[in-house]
């Protein structure tokens, strides 16, 4: 089926910084898509830091398990994706094709094979046509003059708009740039092996910081968020910083340049989360669940993917239903120790559950007023703690089962 | 919304034998539904012994509190159930009106509070007419002469068809009838708190031995099925044992002559269990997933569920799309430690995974025919020990969203 653009998508694409040392390349393979740009090919004048985050799925695809490799030697040349085709579960002859592939252009670019990045996201099950990418791979790195959007665009699979974030900022009196891009619509989608991020920066970071701001990053944020409860295959996100903007060195992770470093890359990857979750299979709402006055940030990240997760709690949104005791189903079912009557449930700015019950001012009419809006807000306060946790959610709809009934 | 008929619901309401000591009463109490029978009450010519499972929630129904107190002592007198306000997260009130309700029924039949058992079903958060439902409950008490068909009709809720299942077998030399009626259509719907099971049966079985019973059925019958993954506040499951068919006495749990009554109520639950599934909100489809060669039960159980909840799978045996993609994903989602190169799947009769990929002999167009079924069987051998575990669940279709995008 076509999809339409996301409802939630928005208006425009972002102006993006350059960022320097990083070369964009884009082709056309023919593999999956016909006559799309499918293929993209980042490579970097000199070799960047490197740090990710993969998918936690006990089955990643062949090139997750060579990219997991590879990275803890820190360094890359570049980095290689293609759209279509996931090459997840694709066996013995998937892993000998990534193979081929990463040789193949770690000896056009003059690198080792183990500071090259193949990623590739798509349908499960196929395997990669070796010869067509090869021949787009080289053209992709012959015109390497294009643009992040470019980029952006050329890593979509079922998404309804290219996804970016980017802007400058200092590290001590040096100006660097950081821009992201993203694809993924559904936390997966199915066969469609799915989330892939990648941010770039000219900050000279060792990979060794750029992972542990990055691993400490991704939990509120890439893993903040949830279409459908599945996990991908594929999944991936990574950071190369390429040092070509000479601030002075860190010696730290605490270091204080660093600050706002970690800031702006907290800010860029939750936009870009939101933004997966904006073009959510079918998504009309984007949700915010935001757990309170829990025990720990494990209970309440429980909590708000529990809600998060709920086909009931989902299907309500989309109702523009304010349900609420759809929610209060939800948190009674996850294993934590909450304590009923001391659990305060907010939609929007309204009170709907306290002390056990609906609340005293419960006004029904008010509240499907606010259920309108195409952003909706909770908090739950569970009353026991200080410790809070955001999830990032969209509500399920006809159009997600249309998506993922017809799909092939 | 009018719901229609599961297209998977049993052609006939079955024929059922008869329990003595049993006594039935409906009535109408126009609480929820207008001039509908929504008032069950059963009660016992002398004390039943009684056992029962409850929901996991964290949050569980007042009536479920209060049952779940009473069980301890064993006995019970009577059972009453309301169907269509669940009294469910309606605080101090909602205890209260059902302490009033119980204190005014065991009034009426001249019992001790604690050998009664209330049960609610329906939306949560709204509070009983309690004076309704007093009346109702006395004309039920009164008429007591009504039969299981009826009892099933009283407490269905979004249900499309009573569901019931019974037979006769013997203790020793003495037969014995046991029948059971249940409702549920989703594993919990929604603002619907949902799955009931009462089971009765004329056998001598003290409750210290129908517990040990109940509970190991439960974990391979009530507890193996789900319709979205979403826990009701209000599950119960109870079995009642009246001794009036005079088997010899039993002192064991290990006792020979219990071994047909445990394969009977297994069955029967079972049977129970499948019904609710195939009432599941929008259900075309009933599958069913055997996890075998599993190191332990839980490992099997752990990855039977994970693929009988993924919203991505149960959509594609809705668009009967032999999606194996997506049932390997779900496979690998869960953190069992399973061998991804061991896996074997199948879809019916037809292996499809196998070494890591797609089976060599995998025919797509065989497997399109196979998915147009009603009933879809899954086979996942892990290949790493001799564990198993079932678990059953139904399709997800546009219908499931309608019903609950639209209920109110």
């Amino acid at each position: 089926m076509k999809l339409k653009k996301s409802p939630l998508a928005p208006t425009k694409f972002p102006t993006l910084p350059s960022v320097k040392g990083v070369n964009i390349g884009t082709s056309v393979s023919n593999s999956k898509y016909k006559r799309r740009q499918d293929i993209l090919t980042i490579t970097f004048n000199n070799p960047a830091s490197v740090a990710g985050v993969f998918t936690l799925s006990q089955m990643p695809a062949a090139p997750v398990q060579f990219c997991k490799k590879n990275i803890v030697n820190g360094y890359a040349n570049a980095l290689v994706v293609n759209a279509g085709i996931a090459n997840s579960f694709t066996g013995k002859k998937g892993i000998e094709n990534n193979r081929l592939i990463a040789s193949y252009f770690s000896k056009l670019i003059n690198s080792r094979q183990k500071d090259v990045y193949i990623c590739s996201t798509g349908v499960i099950g196929e395997q990669l046509p070796v010869a067509k990418i090869k021949k787009a791979l080289k053209s992709s790195f012959l015109g390497r003059k294009k643009d992040f959007k470019s980029a952006a665009k050329a890593i979509m699979t079922t998404d309804t708009f290219p996804k970016a974030s980017g802007k400058k900022i200092k590290i001590g009196d040096e100006e660097i740039s950081i821009v992201g891009i993203s694809k993924g619509s559904g936390m997966i989608a199915p066969n469609m092996a799915t989330m892939l991020s990648f941010i770039f920066t000219d900050a000279n970071i060792p990979s060794v910081f750029l992972k542990a701001i990055l691993k400490k990053i991704a939990v509120t944020t890439f893993n903040a968020i949830t279409v459908d409860g599945d996990t991908s295959t594929n999944d991936m996100v990574a950071v190369f910083a390429t040092g070509k903007a000479k601030n002075s060195k860190i010696y730290n992770v605490l270091d204080p340049k660093l600050q706002e470093f970690e800031k702006a890359l907290h800010r860029l990857s939750l936009n870009l989360a939101k933004q997966i979750v904006v073009d959510g299979e079918g998504a009309k709402k984007f949700i915010t669940i935001n757990v309170i006055g829990a025990k720990s940030n494990v209970m309440a990240r429980n909590i708000a993917f529990s809600i998060g997760n709920s086909p009931l709690f989902k299907t309500a949104i989309a109702g523009e239903d304010p349900n609420w005791g759809r929610i209060v189903m939800a948190i009674g079912k996850t294993e934590e120790n909450i304590v009923a009557g001391k659990i305060k449930v907010k939609i929007g700015n309204y009170l709907v559950v306290d002390k056990n019950k609906v609340a005293d001012d419960y006004n029904e009419k008010d509240l499907k007023e606010y259920m309108k809006w195409d952003s909706i807000n909770l908090e739950i306060n569970l009353g026991i703690g200080n410790a809070s946790y955001t999830a990032y959610t969209c509500d399920f709809t006809h159009d997600y089962i249309s998506i993922n009934a017809e799909y092939n």
